[in-house]
């Protein structure tokens, strides 16, 4: 079947590639209709590798996608041919210790999409174990279903974060993270999010998306003052990082309030500094996120009933035979842009 | 000074009551500007009682209230002459045990306006220690201000629901208190809250609010069905127990998805019917409601952001010569009404 | 194989059963070799039936067991030939909301030895997913293992209890349920546990463990004020309901303290009475049991501790052709016999 | 009064010492019987500042105490003269946000025994609130009482580890905080608690309090890989960080089980690297503490229920006329010694 293909890194090609996949009883045949670009899959494009996972044969790119279920197994209930769905991209291994004790995202033996040397979605088709596909409910677009997989680990954020209803909240990082952690921090109970960057773009995006989403540009004011004089010296109840960048970790926990908490989204290689004493003096604790646990449903839900607008951060949309270019544009890093998006 | 007061039971009065309080050094006195009427005061003034609380002598109504510091006390700091403030109305004895743990709602030496024989605020001043008042925002009325301590029981219902980004919610009752959890459900994080009641234009009123805020007439439809059938037969993340009717419980517990968490908040006299087995089976857990903790902050931020409009909730305003007037107006059970406001 | 089948209502015989299962890839065959009789295994011997649980054919009778692994599928790791361990007798279906949520013992396809129409394991061989056995450490014996299935429940009822450090509980009702939720308790960190009955025999074995768990006989002391008076009138931070017997609830709830928390795990038909206004005075909170989640590893590490003595319920053990005297024996009630093993 | 001062740096001196303080109508007034030298007390007398605290002026040194009520206020209810008591050393101020929120240890304004300006209690009496005393049981000693306070911590750090029963813990440092750690957690839930040092005479003393406590002497073998061989290749549900040493932070996350917590307990100056991939791909979250909040109460429970057996620890008394003697003792570091004990 025709899929995008990195052949090595910087080569993509749009090809016919040779997978066979069996439906088997539990699993859906979905066709591609859209299929986002995410970071991890710029840095295989451009780099070849991130950490440890690296490209070392041709590998099929792309996870967040949405489809129509063509073919089922004879055991799927719950779906008919013909609806529209979105799909959870990591599959752990369900004899597992960690999907007994609800924690399957940190399952070592998940096999996710477009993470070597498994294949991505950017193809034709694709089979999918029912029970990670999500029915789209009428009216939501394909390419909405495909900004579920980003927008799940806002939630994710969002749920690990246990919001209370109308805290204070801080997300250090405008990228497209960052944005979504800011939306489901909003829509998940706090009264203001405020957000910081040092792209002026990025925060008039961000800004403008809703009123108690505030814009913070770090390049022009200093962060942690700024967020005490909004709160009333207090800080945020909930303090976001989303930037994975080592140097923002000191001003981040100091934005903090008194027993408050801080999630850490942002991924980077290396350590940062960690002042315990400050941590200590505050009472502050710390989730880690990695992926989501049972959040699509959550994204779904939540976008249909008009609590998130998700459409306007697909900032641009090509169609499949200009998959190439759209790696291209989504390479070149517009400040504009959250989202490239990717129709078949 | 001017109160109306509860003379007995059905007898009020606008009159010159004597009270003399000293503004302690860590108080203020406060010109009352806005006062809401509550069930509880209604209770008060048709039957003289609420249980083991038993009106014996005069007694000035009124909880719900907002003014202006008019003297504070050498030791207050954050407020100023002028300040327009709402009050959180009980104070709990700062050394009980209940208060280092937490739950100082639940001290039983907490003194509440308008719970004899302790005075209500519906007078021309009152005198209150500063921890409990919270200074309104530019731009928020006395009268909403008042509104902020119905609204924190609907907070804190939320609060201990723990609701998670996207969950749905049922609101058994669409009085006042069932509207309040409905406004928080939603504002913290829920993405549809369904509530029930038998009055049309009550549920009018709630359904009108939001669209995320569904009626459902259970004087015309199965509860247990209808919701159900909304949740392809998941049933609800939380519901609330809003209407203190003892024949709701039943079909209550059967709304909540598997997991799910039940949270009482109506009032009643006497027992309800629990089917342990039904509550196992579906691995329920139960949170109770009494007051609030440490939510005025939370209520006027999430009004404040317009996540919450607590406006629409004011049904009909009286000024305070026309107490007794309100008050008669209050206890006719008007089914538009959610709340009377008098002002001063 | 040889087997122990319940033919109908009060008839039971070891005989010859024709069972043929497969070992499939993940699968392990066990050699059994102790299961004890449980309650409800006694409810289908002398009635035929719980609930809605109807014994319509001849069924095998047990599920607390262990054995030894005498077969494996091909994709079994962490177990070899030889192994002693226990097994928890639920599977739930792997492909179920509520095991990626992790509340699979109340996913509504679990399949339980035992429960009609599924059979027991009281016969000579059984084949379970590797992924619900669990190896014993040196030293323990089958009949131990075989114990860890009632503890299990104790577990999860402590576990949910979310004890801190120090805490008193009670336990309502000292039958083996009971037994092991107070032994749970105290291992999960109570500095005391109060066990309440009206059977002094019962409650001199619970007193016999510990100086700790402290018997409280209902027939001869009022349990509230009991409670209270050992509390300083604080009451029980945690209070467990495993008797089962609806007339126990109005006092039970009164011993639990403000802010504490009751947790269901007494099974029974029909409904209790519940006053709301008492949970909401005091603050409680209310948490369900359903079997268990992830606790055979924990009851296995807390024995192999030293924590728990678990040997000391096994209170009479027949040879497997005794068995039908065993079960006539344990419908008995004897009042000094906690649990009953048989050995094979 | 008699008094030990800290004249300067390393300047003790036992003389009288002017101090007039007034019984208030909640306070009590205690004649000192006990008080142990903590290591923030050894800090102050041989350099003389911690941090940010400076002792600037004559102070008088201890906070670790217990006593005798020799003297009430009016309205303290609960305490008879004679009683035998042990306090809380800090006071928050009362009308914090921070009490409110249940975390008063938080508070910047607590007022901290020993901690400049504040006097500390070793002296012949100490005016104290009677809501942060605590009575001790019949047959517990002043010197016994006199451990609740680092006993706190210990429950402090297990009460937020939200131990579940079963759990395995690792503590990283086997001074005195981290033996109440590990005691701490033994009592509260775990079935095996390693500790782990580079000194072997502390880990004999550990290791030879209960089998269940095993000591890792990390200068024998690699602390990480020791952890995983004996806990299945897991780790432990919870790691506590006691050492406030730097270098041991990477090997200390390592050892925490997948969805497992870390509680950071050591103080340090300076910060730490985090590995923040390592936590999200591990999904590990964190506390901190810092004092303890309503863990009295507790200590005494466990302690009074022979669960903690605290006089072990009390390596060696002196009298109150040898105060100097025992500051010198406990600065030496003798590697045997975990609590050094003054009698008054």
């Amino acid at each position: 079947m025709k899929a995008l293909v990195l052949e090595s890194v910087k080569q993509l090609s749009i090809r016919d590639f040779p997978i066979t996949e069996r439906v088997g009883p539990f699993d859906v045949k979905i066709q591609i209709k859209a299929c986002g670009i995410c970071g991890s899959d710029i840095h295989y494009y451009t780099e070849g590798a991130i950490g440890d996972f690296v490209v070392k044969e041709p590998m099929i790119l792309g996870h967040e996608a949405a489809g129509i279920i063509i073919e089922k197994g004879e055991q799927v209930r719950n779906f008919a041919l013909g609806d529209l769905v979105c799909m959870e991209p990591g599959i752990p291994n369900m004899r597992s210790h960690e999907v007994l004790e609800g924690i399957y995202n940190i399952d070592p033996e998940v096999v996710f999409w477009a993470t070597p040397p498994v294949h991505g979605c950017l193809r034709e088709t694709v089979v999918h174990p029912a029970q990670f596909c999500f029915k789209l409910p009428q009216g939501m677009s394909a390419a909405e279903g495909a900004m579920m997989e980003p927008l799940a680990i806002g939630i994710e954020a969002a749920k690990k974060a246990a919001i209370k209803p109308g805290d204070t909240a801080l997300v250090v990082g405008c990228g497209t993270i960052g944005v979504m952690c800011a939306i489901s921090a909003l829509a998940g109970g706090c009264s203001r999010v405020f957000i910081s960057d040092i792209k002026a773009e990025k925060l008039a995006i961000a800004g403008s998306y809703h009123t108690n989403i505030v814009p913070v540009n770090t390049g022009k004011v200093h962060l942690q003052e700024y967020i005490m004089q909004e709160t009333n010296g207090l800080g945020c109840n909930v303090v976001f990082e989303a930037s994975g960048s080592p140097q923002v970790y000191p001003d981040f926990f100091r934005c903090a309030k008194k027993g408050g908490k801080a999630v850490l989204v942002g991924m980077m290689n290396g350590t940062v500094p960690l002042d315990v004493a400050l941590l200590q003096g505050r009472g502050l604790s710390i989730e880690t996120i990695f992926r989501y646990i049972n959040c699509f449903d959550r994204a779904i839900a939540l976008v249909n009933a008009g609590k998130i607008d998700i459409t306007r951060f697909i900032s641009k949309t090509f169609p499949f035979e200009d998959s190439i270019a759209a790696y291209e544009y989504a390479a070149a890093g517009h400040p504009d842009v959250v989202k490239v998006m990717i129709e078949l």
